[in-house]
């Protein structure tokens, strides 16, 4: 049996007492504290460096914005929201949210091609800054501040000609259901300047999940050559212009961090040199995985230790209805361990082969194929890390009947 | 832009004053009945007409188990419970389920690789017999049989060196977490009787959504044959023989339904034959999706029509969140578009090549890529049909906010 690399463990996760700790406290101790297994453990500690880090390497007039999908759980939105400059929002659910977490809705803004009647009214009423997908949902928002007597903050998001190469999800370059093509932007965005709307720019998202700071410092300028563009051709400058994110994190074996000191250096340079349209405009980056995903990790326990055809599999209490994402069943094409750890045995040596799997019914339900780990068994803890972002809420909680997962801060 | 073929519709959906109509009513009635869009609709009559298919395919010493992970709906598994013979759960969570519903425990059964210490005492004091997965599962449950005074019922699910050819996941053959290897399975078995637990028997499950005739046949050939050998070896006639189930329903172009005729005639005649160790043992075949996925269709509605570089995107209030795998996401390599169709057009020529997508800001959520389709705009109704199985519990409802989508049995 060929061992298969289990992706990086992050920074920032140490032994204590021979066991994975967070915040101060061992795998054991987080589990007592989370009421149960499976349980999700998120590091305000984590949080909080990131944020630091970003701001230490992105330039001052670059704001963050947090989008909440990335894990939406509130005790993290509430520390998040002491941190960052805005949320980004993609559903009146997810106002909800933001708004419960006590967020200004002005520094609220909301994307997502299939938003609803119900969903624009509560933002437009809340205030928050819609990026419009369409010309007809302009127009449906238009009609509905009309309508409210209130008077809408409305940006549009572009769909750009380019896109962030190497990113996991691309989001701009041909056809695409988000956004508005480019060519067709400044027009638009005269119209809505003309009906009264509080022009509030432009989204300019590129992709997601990229690790190469060559090719984010490429997208960026490219946003920013575009953003001038279109100011020139709308005719005014531009008032805001969320540069979309793509930062990602390290997944799989071979994977290297973003080198965010090369992006905010570029970026840095940029900003001295800025065309008269955006010399006045408000910066802002929205980043939800690389905020969050490093900062959680997803405990299960063994409830079984079995052998089949000399095989070797952990049976867990956890599985793919927590991880989908981890387990390779969300949009993967070739199936990657994460990096993942026997949590009461975090600093022992790797003894043998063995394959973590979840609990469910299915041969989908694996959390690392094949892995070297210490010799683990029935009551010892996994921990999958990068659990932070896109674990619980996008994954099927009550696939087989099993419900969510315990999610904890600490 | 080349067309990329739909599904097939299954049978049993006609138009009605132009709109497809379940139970008789219109797409537009079942919406105002569910109370919204996205909604789940599951016909009372497909289910009904499904097992009556089945029972006049099958001989009549076979009985039929629902997998109620397939559909947990309340009202489907009320349904149910007055068609098939038992119930098969995965969880505690089902076994509530499955009470709730009002079916007698005796008839159910609980497979599934990591039951907690919980989940077995749940199953042994309601009466339901235990499809163990492991010795050490078999230890434990004896263990609480002892501790509680109650005798378990155990049967023991096989490992089976053959598999289900041209299945869509392979639940046997070679090493695998599910179920015990068949050479140990006698020495198991016999401890279990020695134990003076009540012996239920084996479970032997060798894949699933299969739909080639052939194949199945020969895998419950394999089935049957490999039960009376490990009845000889453990030297008892067997009391009870879960066959698994395996029977699929067609997805994509060119699939075809199981010819569960010739399955049934198969059976017929080796149900004639049987050898002593099987002659009075109770049959069973277990199946989920083949009863209840085509009964099922999610209604969607769209809410912005757009283009983007001369692409046509339909943007509905759906998406992944409740239908993953019909978006491509769970466990597929090469996504297939499911069978779907304008439900307000239903029965309308096609005019366009159009792509439906959900409303999450992903390229992943995807309903239909490049269908041939009437044209729709925004306010008609999309169907995805086959979504009676693995549909709202299997996706990630939380995802972005969204929520569940709602459901009804009509």
């Amino acid at each position: 049996m060929k061992a298969k690399p289990l992706g990086p463990i992050p920074a920032g996760y140490n032994a204590k007492d021979g066991q994975l700790a967070i915040g101060g406290l061992t795998a054991r101790e987080l589990v007592a504290k989370a009421g149960a297994t499976p349980a999700f453990v998120y590091s305000k500690g984590h949080l909080t460096q990131r944020v630091a880090d970003l701001r230490a390497a992105l330039p001052g007039n670059v704001h963050l914005n947090y989008a909440i999908k990335a894990n939406p759980f509130a005790p993290v939105l509430q520390h998040m929201a002491g941190l960052v400059d805005g949320f980004d929002i993609a559903s009146a659910g997810e106002l909800k949210m933001a708004q419960d977490a006590g967020l200004d809705p002005v520094r609220i803004s909301f994307a997502g091609p299939g938003k609803r009647d119900a969903e624009l009214e509560a933002a437009i009423i809340a205030g928050v800054t819609l990026n419009l997908e369409s010309e007809n949902e302009a127009r449906r928002a238009l009609a509905i501040g009309d309508r409210l007597g209130v008077t809408p903050r409305l940006a549009i998001r572009v769909n750009p000609d380019f896109e962030l190469r190497g990113s996991g999800m691309k989001m701009g370059g041909g056809a695409k259901p988000f956004g508005i093509d480019q060519d067709r932007v400044p027009a638009l965005a005269k119209h809505i300047i003309a009906s009264g709307a509080e022009w509030s720019g432009l989204h300019i998202f590129t992709g997601s999940q990229a690790l190469s700071a060559d090719a984010l410092i490429e997208a960026q300028g490219n946003v920013l050559d575009l953003a001038d563009e279109l100011s020139t051709q709308i005719g005014l400058p531009l008032p805001k212009l969320n540069m979309g994110g793509g930062f990602g994190i390290p997944y799989f074996h071979g994977d290297q961090p973003v080198d965010t000191a090369a992006i905010g250096a570029a970026l840095e340079k940029r900003m001295a040199n800025l065309p008269a349209n955006l010399a006045n405009t408000y910066f802002c980056i929205e980043l939800g995985r690389h905020l969050v995903g490093e900062a959680g990790v997803y405990l299960a326990e063994i409830v079984d230790r079995k052998e089949s055809h000399g095989v070797i599999y952990l049976v867990t209490d956890g599985g793919l209805h927590h991880q989908l994402a981890a387990s390779g069943n969300f949009g993967t094409v070739v199936r990657r361990n994460y990096p993942a750890a026997i949590a009461t045995k975090f600093n022992a040596e790797p003894e043998e082969i063995a394959n973590i799997v979840g609990c469910l019914c299915t041969p989908l339900d694996r959390l690392a194929d094949n892995a070297e780990l210490p010799r683990a068994d029935v009551g010892d803890l996994v921990a999958v890390f990068c659990a932070g972002a896109y674990g619980a809420t996008s994954s099927p909680a009550n696939f087989l009947g099993h419900g969510p997962a315990a999610e904890i801060l600490v």
